[in-house]
């Protein structure tokens, strides 16, 4: 056995840092064997464009905030989630009364969850690379009865997400069907990491 | 306050039992606000016949063998999940070899993921209604590297899991999309049981 600081760096000891609160991001990491520390970048959640411009400009300055104050070696994940639907581009609901009246929107309908990510790898407390992909997962929302729509904001989750509902939480009944990478509607594509991971010469095994 | 004996029964004081001994199904149910009890069944999980038909067989065997030594009132609900990939219907692997060669089988097509569900209506220790429904799931593969494949192999998940794979695991990334319910990919359709309580007048709220 080598001393701690003596054993030559692996791909596996590289630190994680996902630039982000959302619990159910951390948790996806963590199915997939990554144990990331988070740090909160503290970005303006406001934006104008598309879905898709919205979801990677916000991603994009998330990871950059954070990768900015990231020293020594590590990489930086970044990620925003919203909902298109309608034309219209959604986050989280306003207020309980906005997340009702979204759900008798949403109720029977399809909509797209764009979720933006970006990885910048920084090396020696400097951004090396910035790799940025979006992805889209189409949504077909179920019919939950007025009641149960009523009985889900009152819980309180769909104020706490973009679109104001979830597959990988209370409202997992209410949501039919997914098209694309189910993981991109809980708000980071794990399809998507392994791709931009592999761009670097790594794999989500090099964390197990 | 009535004690505890005269409160009069409400649909959120229903037992659930769920016939299965998969931590994923488990999993799926707490999500969604139910704490079930778990009884196994003991069934034998070998069955012939179509993916669709395995499934469905093998879901409603499990259900009635533990409905019938369900005492009381209660709700049991069996399932059963299997893989249809290029004609064959596959559980879980029998050995990390047959996992292994599976996957490089698997990878950059696509299958579908069959799962049975059957919930029985238990009235003072009698199956009082029987309810079936089978839904599946296309799945697209990703393309794991060999390596990808032999590390995964060798963390013993694909050998717990039918199709030898997982969308909610270590195996997240190595699926690229699918097409309908992912939670019937993980072994419970959450909108198919939202639909059977419906039937009878149920709704997931109830345990809330």
């Amino acid at each position: 056995m080598t001393a701690e600081g003596q054993r030559p760096a692996r791909p596996k000891q590289l630190r994680f840092v996902l630039a982000s609160a959302s619990p159910a991001r951390l948790h996806l990491l963590r199915q997939v064997g990554i144990q990331p520390d988070r740090v909160v970048s503290g970005v303006d959640e406001t934006s104008d464009g598309s879905a898709a411009e919205v979801a990677a400009g916000l991603a994009r300055c998330k990871a950059l905030a954070v990768a900015e104050h990231t020293g020594g070696d590590a990489l930086v994940l970044g990620c925003d989630s919203v909902l298109e639907h309608d034309g219209r581009v959604l986050g989280k609901p306003a207020s309980a009364a906005q997340a009702v009246d979204r759900w008798h929107e949403l109720r029977g309908t399809t909509g797209r969850l764009h979720t933006g990510h970006c990885l910048v790898s920084v090396a020696r407390g400097q951004v090396a690379q910035v790799l940025e992909r979006a992805d889209a997962t189409v949504v077909r929302f179920g019919t939950p009865t007025d009641d149960e729509i009523a009985a889900y904001v009152a819980t309180g989750e769909p104020l706490q997400v973009a679109g104001g509902f979830t597959i990988d939480g209370l409202g997992g009944a209410f949501v039919d069907a997914v098209e694309g990478s189910h993981s991109n509607v809980i708000g980071l594509s794990l399809p998507v990491l392994r791709r931009l991971l592999a761009e670097l010469g790594l794999s989500v095994c090099d964390w197990w």
